[in-house]
């Protein structure tokens, strides 16, 4: 179960906003932010951030479909990337001062020569979703067991926030079901062109997306992760509740991240308290499920990659909100009248 | 005269961000920005910003018609706490790794005990725009000179990437009717609650500004400056030109910040092609001065406070897509397999 929020540090929090020397509420949402990160922390002033990326790769047996622009040999060429340091997410990460751990949940090539990541292939991908589960129920569990091992171990390692990444060809469709089942959304509201195939192509996924929501109208929204979702998705999802099981916030990255969100939630209705969405992505359906998970997004840059992208992007604004919290004058130290002369 | 562009350094920026390793325009704005750069500084990889951030500070005779929350004596303490390392804008320069200056162009205060600041006061504070002349040609003049003069001292420092910031009680409504003069738009769509008055004060500032336009009808729109300025704006305005004519970039922090931008505007219609907005602010009209300026803003977290706020906030933004762009592996190098397999 979620851990719970501390409320009276909130408060405390809020209390040193409005001593600050600043007009009250000038800071807009990097006042929300550092109160909200107190509020997790327990802190009145707040940490600094000590991120952990974990990307999480796997395949899936729905591009059997036509459903993505690129075929599913780039799943495990992109592992390899970024175990040679040169993904977008590589670069962010060491922006952003953040470990970075790279997981084979599912990749359907052979990486067992790759070194530096985690090996914990539970399966070579799913299978197609449209015409039967993509996976086990038990196998779903393993994967989200490697998500919650990610998540333990990097909070062991000192961890204060965690981010999900993903890279997984034809993820966006799979992604897409579990949107529309979630959320109670049309595929027509929620599929998007993903890497990058034009309108066919995406014509194509709606039919693909429909066809798998209409063969799981009678499971429950717990199996759907298992029926429609993808290895690296369980294990994002995984990741997100031993997350809030700790009492250690996630900044939620993408329309994969999002999917993965409600996988979550569909386990532990509390998962979302602890969970921060950095952007909206460029990806058709990527708002709808942000409102659907009571979220709203820091950024608009319309990013569509993935990998944890968008949520290490915004690691330096979150810190700028809690250096700015912790580091200001309050109008008292620094001599500074307040407002109408008192 | 502003610089030119170099178009051919933004196609080969182009052509380089297509073959990286993601999805072509995944990365969205942070593309555009890494290009944006590149074409400014006439290479395909631009390097890395360094900022210098100028505070600019003055006081406003129109504080007198009761336009503000916070009286006037608050530019000076503000002054003393910036030199002190204890403002917003300091926390945030520290988190860019950018040099601050901070410049008393026209406090009503005596600053002169004050070290480790820029002592240019062309005069203390404005007279009452809604009478009178803010201040004269000359004195405009001067402020801008003062502006430049901090623009080329940070050039020749070494800085790449330039932020001008201000501090001035009463400095939303001159800017207001800048930006009613310049964007041609009314004062009730411009004026907002500054560092925050009711909406009896914000109907008073209403008045004031169209008070102050019907003034000034017959004005040039490159007098409006000195007629309905500020002495922090005017420096900004030169602040902006300077960079242009160096051929060096600016990021427009908020409300002010635009319309000093729109008053350098009115001198050199160039001057836009090296600004970029760095957010959109919570100041009725901001948006609105925005799309005047042909300027699309990054963030829009609700702030509003000036002093450069915004604009030092987006720099590690700034970086990331450099970084993005310099740093990642291309699909050729990484041996990654392009798309519809080619």
């Amino acid at each position: 179960m979620a851990a719970s929020i501390d409320q009276n540090a909130w408060e405390r929090a809020r209390a040193r906003q409005d001593m600050l020397t600043k007009p009250r509420g000038a800071l807009g949402r990097l006042e929300d932010i550092a109160c909200w990160f107190a509020a997790r922390q327990g802190k009145a002033c707040p940490e600094p951030l000590r991120p952990h990326i974990a990307v999480f790769a796997a395949d899936h047996g729905v591009c059997d479909e036509g459903v993505s622009a690129y075929p599913s040999v780039v799943t495990g060429e992109m592992v390899r990337n970024f175990a040679r340091g040169g993904a977008a997410i590589n670069v962010l990460a060491r922006r952003a001062d953040a470990e970075l751990s790279v997981v084979d949940v599912g990749v359907a090539s052979d990486l067992s020569d790759v070194d530096g990541i985690v090996h914990a292939k539970v399966r070579p991908g799913t299978a197609n979703l449209v015409v039967v589960p993509a996976m086990t129920r038990e196998d779903c569990a393993r994967a989200m067991d490697v998500g919650r091992g990610q998540a333990r171990a990097a909070i062991e390692a000192g961890a204060n926030l965690l981010i999900a990444g993903d890279m997984g060809i034809g993820n966006t469709t799979s992604s897409a079901c579990l949107i529309c089942r979630l959320a109670g959304a049309s595929p027509e509201e929620v599929v998007g062109s993903g890497t990058g195939v034009d309108e066919d192509g995406r014509a194509r996924k709606v039919a693909v997306v429909a066809r798998a929501l209409a063969r799981i109208k009678h499971c429950s929204n717990v199996d759907a992760l298992a029926e429609v979702g993808g290895l690296e998705i369980a294990a994002m999802a995984g990741f997100y509740l031993q997350a809030a099981e700790a009492g250690v916030p996630a900044v939620v990255d993408g329309f994969i991240a999002a999917a993965a969100a409600l996988a979550a939630r569909a386990f532990d209705a509390g998962v979302t308290d602890w969970l921060l969405a950095s952007h909206v992505s460029g990806e058709r359906g990527h708002a709808l499920a942000l409102r659907a998970l009571g979220l709203e997004p820091l950024v608009d840059f319309r990013m569509r990659l993935g990998e944890g992208t968008g949520a290490a992007l915004v690691v330096p604004l979150l810190n700028a909100a809690i250096a700015l919290h912790n580091e200001m004058a309050t109008f008292e130290s620094a001599g500074v009248t307040d407002r109408d002369g008192e």
